[in-house]
């Protein structure tokens, strides 16, 4: 992207800027921000005014911003940064879902998926609403409380070893979702704390199972700069219907996770790029069981910690 | 730096999912932006956790900003966003220096510049602490009040035609500078308010002329994410003694600039990287001025708007 037209030392110079003491890492990344913006701003022949408006943007942004509400990752979000951070250095070479946590090389991932014929579950974003203090529940329990329409799920599978597909037993999986009208527990004064989120744990055969709600689609918050953002760009703010997902057991990489509803008029477009095909699931008719007319089962694959470039 | 090693599509669709209704300038700021930040993101293997600490820093940017400070703004100007931002689209070919505003394209400076031997004023970094209300002042007034230590100038100069060097009479000359504490007026409860700027009007031959501080190199607020990213950078946070100027007069392109003094220590590491080699004066003694020992002659050379691609 060089060219005559501007000072062609300009960005080396910000970069050698940088003293000895500088971290390593930070280096690293502080060179590849400073060279990728100044780039933009060249690209595009950015002004003044242009590149105060986006100043706004971003002060705005902290400004809407407390303990409920992260608009700097919703920002982020919206131009897909969040899902790209979460799938680079975890792509599996085979196919278009396999994603496996952090530390793993690609060529073992690639390996081992060859190998199984299958993929481990497939991470997506953690999203702005998980809560680090959610309640412990019971195997059976429902986190539906005082919601008012939408379909009752009972949802279950196991937590298995990706390579050896034995369960886990005593594995944690912990789950949260919006209400039918949109909002988490957190974001809304009419329900009750904690509702629609809960931790479990498998039970001796690595069974979890509780009763939820069909989730349902919900635009993000659209009143700040990422709804304006949006807007801008001609997009809607919906996220498809998906339940969140982490899955953790000592010796394994920690997963975290969305699933989408198959039937959701979003899937191909969700206002924050986190559908992956693997994760796409279907809600079944159950029958005989007053608390749920809808039923999901679903398996959640780990992939062990041990598994190291030397072993494969 | 296309890899296979990631979803080679994701950016493309990200970049894609903008409609119809995106107006073009958006449009092609938007593809640019995005595609940097996620070659950005890939290039450096970007964790979830670092990502993360950026949208905490950048939130943490909007929570300081108010009236009086733009912490944002800072933090791009540490990495030589503002400065780049106002130097492209408006770099001269024939030299390092030669700096015109907006929209005059870089042909025709070039030419102007080698057909004069001679450039217009570079222009530099508008900064913070401009404020829109700057009071008006009489020429020889003095700026400075109740200011302890320092060194008094008499600055004088005129406003000209840059091609015709004719003088430009009644053009507005507007400054702003750092108290010996390194405070500007508005972040200084000390100083009494409009302290140390002015606004002030060229008299029958162009010239303007009235008593100022020598200035004194300062920190940059270095208690906010700007001040931890300069730090993590092993950098300063100072910037090199200056004195802010705006020069405008109807029927030219507006200037913003400083001027920098060329026996500061920190001319060659300005924080915010915004000294231009044009830019750097010598403030010389002065003889038989009771209100002032040193003198600062500086003319502004301003650029007739009516100078298009097809009069070059």
């Amino acid at each position: 992207m060089a060219t005559n037209r501007f000072d062609p030392d300009f960005t080396d110079n910000v970069i050698k800027s940088m003293g000895p003491q500088t971290p390593e890492r930070f280096r690293e990344i502080m060179t590849s921000l400073i060279r990728h913006v100044h780039d933009f701003a060249r690209e595009t022949n950015l002004t003044v005014d242009e590149w105060m408006t986006g100043v706004r943007m971003m002060n705005w942004a902290g400004q809407m911003s407390d303990d409920k509400r992260n608009e700097g990752q919703l920002l982020c979000d919206v131009i897909g940064l969040e899902s790209y951070v979460h799938s680079i250095s975890k792509y599996t070479k085979g196919g278009t879902n396999g994603c496996l946590n952090d530390s793993l090389v690609d060529e073992i991932t690639y390996k081992l998926a060859q190998e199984a014929e299958d993929t481990p579950t497939a991470t997506a974003i953690l999203g702005p609403f998980f809560r680090p203090d959610t309640k412990w529940r019971q195997n059976g329990d429902n986190v539906v409380q005082g919601v008012k329409g939408g379909e009752m799920v009972f949802m279950h599978g196991r937590v298995v070893d990706f390579v050896t597909k034995k369960p886990l037993v005593n594995a944690t999986v912990e789950m949260w979702e919006a209400s039918t009208n949109g909002l988490y527990e957190q974001q809304d004064p009419e329900q009750v704390e904690h509702n629609l989120r809960g931790k479990f744990k498998t039970d001796e055969e690595g069974r979890y199972y509780y009763y939820c709600l069909r989730p349902t689609p919900y635009p993000v918050p659209d009143d700040g700069p990422a709804g304006k953002v949006l807007k801008l760009m001609d997009r809607h703010p919906f996220r498809p219907a998906h339940i969140h997902i982490i899955a953790t057991y000592d010796g394994y990489k920690p997963l975290t996770t969305q699933i989408f509803d198959s039937k959701d008029p979003y899937l191909t477009n969700d206002s924050v790029f986190a559908v992956k095909d693997s994760l796409v699931v279907d809600f079944v008719p159950r029958e005989g069981d007053p608390q749920a007319g809808l039923e999901l089962e679903y398996d959640i694959k780990l992939v062990p910690n041990e598994i190291h470039a030397s072993e494969a």
